[in-house]
């Protein structure tokens, strides 16, 4: 027996007058989707609980079964380990992004422009060429990822991650100082490190050639890097050693590939998926099918919901979901259906309308050869409902579908 | 956005055979409250926990969002706080009743005829003269509250709350004698105390002037103090820090106004609101109405539907259902639909057949304008039971609520 989980990032919406009081899930055209609930057992999921909107990190952290609250250590080095940097457990790592400021330091792109890969690994190449003074104990691996981001981990002495962030995560107001947020000689040194850090970023991005031509092309330079979110590497059991399976992690965005690889699931990279909503639904369907021959448990996210949703775009939305459907009407007609246990839910809830994560649960609807199916007839927030699993929570998943392909251990006699 | 949770004390019920198998929710004609399941989103709700009858203090906790197992700390403490006496972090205080007793000390009538106000003012007057002799360090605050009301608040040395009441709770049984708890040197000082106290109170009272008038008058006299529920202030970050709103409270009940008051809550004095079947529903539909417009959340208690319970009165329990319902008419007539999310369930179950709280669920419903509306028709504890929040538990419903007019933040990225 083995499992697949989909997680469409955001899916789950509220009614939405623009729908007639529909979610774009109600709107979509979605017969895969539908046969997973009219053959499964249904339900809604609250993430972490009710009411509380979780982050991707944190909602994945606990529909992999963890306790998110408890072992949650910061987005910084789930962002770096996805994107292929190696994080040690006494690293602190951020996630980054290239940016553009003003002689003032007041940020007029959070993005510089989304500028290309290219252009951001000239850059990065020169940064990583710094030298700290101040605390030459202290490194530092900095290196882009998709577009305008990028991944900063430091190394070294004794560091912490209450440290604030330089990003102001607004257009139009000023860098922040970086500054300690305890009073730990840690938190001091690490602010100090970071401070000096983006100092030196910026002296080098300022006059650096890549930036002068884009000027000249007339784009907007990348002349800071904006840090948040500094964390370290969760302490948490691999899903191996917790139920003995082999699992794999399909997905491109680097968030979710970090707390998949912090679980000891493997990364597997499929050419085409870009976590933006261009990927490409039917390689990943297709990767899916392939990893599910050698592996117990694979994990197939997609990150395209999410975005549309953050742009408040609906029709973009229920396009994307329709292309979802298309991508699981591949793999329900790709696998052995009396051996596979299909489940298929959201981390959490994305309003079109408020543009933000939410409170609100998710659907959840497992297919496979034993479950208890039940009534529910379409998969969407309101028809999962009224399904037999009820009211479950994010944390309950796992255990739930390691128990359907015999992977849990008896507690007791 | 903004939000109002109505909370009818011990509305919900068991099916009852002098109804017919139902319970007095779905026996009351009730159109607002049904208007509310049929456009809103449903469920059923543990205050605490299931099967656990809860008291009013902890389970208004939990619907406050606090975990009431954790945080109470006694009822005696939201008793004096709610009637307005000045309780300090280190206070111990205690719910009392003006009570009559026989020569032996046997209880007669735990009310003292429901004496009036006025005599148990110029009662408490003479009281709170009283000086304490074996503890010099320690003193009290007493304050008659509603009828046979009274709160007594001591302060002082190191106290204890392990200490046990002079209350027994029953007529016919005689006053307790105060034991302290626990081997402690604070439990033993306090029960010292209580103990000097309630004797000098005893030789007060019984040689009272308004008392000898009492009997003239064929009425109880009030010739003892009955104490019972010794609690601190609970430690509990106030609303406003935890989700940056401005709440308030209308309600009567001193119990409940304390816990609000300890919650950081506004109380709101309504003309006309006495916490008793004969309250004036009307003016506290008028206060919630006025509350809102310049507050993020109004509580609105109702507690006359836990009175009849407790008096076993059906046919009063149904009647004061359909007040609370005219007065749910009032209020959804004068809000903003489009901008005001509207919650109404109850703080636990009462059984007008055991006259006590139980522990079944309570039902509750929530109506506005992005709510995942459901299937439900009808406001009651069976019907609301197939709506779309399934069963949730009390401590969920503040996120929930909070959530919905965005007052809550991202755990995560």
């Amino acid at each position: 027996m083995k499992a697949i989980l989909v997680i469409a990032d955001g899916m789950a919406d509220r009614p939405l007058k623009k729908l007639d009081w529909k979610t774009p899930l109600e709107a979509a055209r979605k017969p895969s989707l539908n046969h997973i609930a009219n053959t499964g057992v249904c339900g809604i999921m609250d993430p972490i609980s009710p009411g509380l909107p979780p982050g991707s990190d944190t909602a994945t952290l606990a529909l992999l079964g963890y306790n998110a609250l408890k072992v949650y250590s910061g987005r910084g080095a789930f962002e770096a380990i996805g994107s292929g940097v190696n994080v040690l457990p006494d690293d602190v790592a951020f996630r980054c992004n290239f940016a553009t400021v003003d002689n003032n330091l007041v940020v007029s792109d959070r993005r510089a422009g989304r500028i290309s890969n290219e252009d951001a690994s000239k850059l990065a190449e020169s940064l990583q060429k710094i030298e700290l003074e101040k605390h030459s104990d202290a490194v530092f691996l900095f290196k882009n990822t998709i577009q305008h981001r990028a991944s900063l981990v430091i190394r070294g002495p004794k560091l912490s991650t209450a440290v604030s962030d330089s990003d102001p995560e607004k257009i139009g107001e000023e860098v922040s100082e970086i500054k300690p947020l305890d009073e730990s000689r840690e938190a001091k040194l690490t602010a100090e490190v970071l401070e000096e850090l983006m100092q030196k970023f910026h002296e080098v991005l300022k006059q650096h050639a890549v930036n002068k031509e884009r000027v000249k092309r007339g784009l907007p330079p990348a002349n800071i890097i904006l840090c948040r979110g500094a964390g370290t590497i969760p302490n948490i059991k691999p899903l191996s050693q917790t139920y003995g399976i082999s699992a794999v992690c399909i997905g491109a965005a680097p968030l979710i590939r970090g707390v998949c690889k912090a679980a000891g699931m493997k990364l597997i990279d499929v050419k085409g998926a870009t976590g933006t909503p261009q990927t490409d639904f039917m390689a990943k369907a297709k990767a899916t099918v392939q990893a599910l021959k050698t592996n117990d448990f694979v994990l197939l996210h997609v990150k395209a919901t999410d975005v549309a949703s953050h742009d408040g775009n609906i029709k973009q939305k229920i396009e994307l979901i329709e292309k979802i459907d298309s991508m699981l009407g591949y793999v329900l007609n790709n696998i052995d259906l009396g051996s596979t246990y299909l489940a298929v839910t959201a981390d959490h809830t994305t309003s079109s309308l408020t543009r933000d994560h939410e409170g609100d649960p998710v659907p959840i609807a497992i297919t496979g050869p034993y479950v208890r199916c039940d009534d529910v007839e379409k998969y969407d927030e309101r028809a999962c409902a009224k399904g037999g699993l009820n009211r479950i929570r994010g944390v309950d998943l796992m255990p739930i579908l390691m128990n359907l392909i015999g992977k849990t251990k008896k507690f007791g006699a």
